[in-house]
């Protein structure tokens, strides 16, 4: 979390930019290339990559071996797990006769699970959590739980990450931190 | 695109061939070893490792983190995805008292999707497209489209990578850029 | 295999620790952090990252763009193959309000496939084998072979890694390297 205090370049970093938020700290052979911002309290492992114009929110992870290309948004305190991997093109050819970037939003709060693969041109609602593993086609709910390939939805997670049993009339209260939701056809909605 | 440019090799690629084609370039914490041969205008992506005897062909991209063993046999205009995996044992033990490699055969214009596994000793012909995330463990037909794990294939596509809708004659013409194919048991044909 | 030579660090690696056994090789922008203790033998790829904390036994492989983290260890003789993730946190979210790590345990002798991911709290038994791309969520028996997202067994591996073709009352005899075993529902034993 950002508290004020001075971001961390660790000495074999490569970053050419220096618009790092306080409290950020990115790690040995990563490189940040210039116009990208980065906010407070984010931490970025080893071997990352973060292309030009690629913007971070705050208190962002993102463990080992991930790149971010451009066209792909990451909102506020999102997780993303080791080696998971994201695309911004969905037809790659070489030569590149036509290519057609498509932007991925990563909502607020989401958990990318390690070695997931994300397709581009799709939006993942906010505290989502995709399974290690998973390959994302298509856009994915708030709250919703997605594993496979393709990723298929298996239920609802709580803001804490523990899944959602929900009661016949939708009601559900996390077993773990009990936080209370109501999950209709229109959603997930949390309770007092 | 090769125009007879010089190569670029970023200051923190470790490079250890002179093999390096016109107007090819190699980024950031990219590993090259010796006796390796790259075409021209080829695009070697960050945190990529090639390792000795392996030959590429001209104009092909190679994204973030991925690594290229010997006995994998690259062609020109290949798309090869962020963290693509390729292998050249199939029976990998520690100790090695069996090492038996088999070559993987990757032929012109195919495209490799993000965070796919390609097993070895098969080959995926010219113009395929694998999927983002796919597991490919037998041969890949010429224009074929496989995905899932494992890979299975669900059509064809063009050479702008756009899936061809074959009329019960096996004819098609892609929607997008407008080449005709014919589409038999035995293939797919290019029509003028 | 250890023979009382030397370790070997590339220079380009970072290496915080002085625990690596005789023989040891660990290559190009590979990042060891301090506390961790390898042993003899051991081959660590380029732009591997191993954590605080982590010990590795004798003989171990560790192919490109792993990382291992702390609460993951791995026995004498494993193979790790190329971009394999392992994982510690069954439930990562930013911030971490609940970090629970779970230890993930990789007995002798385990074959890890090429892009494999590997849950954590659980355990791969001694010479099992993890096809390329699968997805392990659960425990896995020894000398079982598992594949797929998420992985499932399709049979029982020799320690040479071939299939093993049980007769009905169990008996199995490698056809490649003429070992033999029994095949009981309690699990696979060598047979003299």
């Amino acid at each position: 979390m950002s508290d004020g205090s001075p971001s961390f370049i660790h000495p074999t970093a490569l970053v050419e930019t220096d618009r790092i938020g306080a409290g950020t700290r990115i790690w040995a052979f990563a490189h940040i290339m210039r116009d990208v911002t980065i906010g407070a309290g984010c931490n970025i492992g080893d071997h990352v990559f973060i292309e030009s114009n690629v913007r971070l929110g705050d208190n962002i992870t993102v463990k080992n071996g991930v790149s971010i290309w451009e066209h792909v948004d990451i909102a506020d305190n999102v997780f993303v797990g080791p080696n998971a991997v994201f695309t911004n093109d969905r037809f790659p050819r070489n030569p590149h006769t036509s290519y057609d970037p498509r932007a991925t939003w990563i909502e607020e709060g989401v958990t990318i699970g390690a070695n997931a693969t994300i397709l581009c041109g799709l939006r993942v609602g906010r505290l989502a959590f995709i399974g290690a593993g998973a390959v994302v086609t298509r856009d994915v709910p708030p709250h919703a739980l997605v594993v496979g390939n393709p990723a298929r939805q298996r239920g609802w997670v709580c803001a804490c990450a523990r899944r959602l049993q929900p009661a016949p009339d939708g009601r559900a209260c996390c077993a773990y931190c009990g936080r209370r939701y109501t999950i209709a056809p229109t959603g997930v909605r949390s309770e007092p």
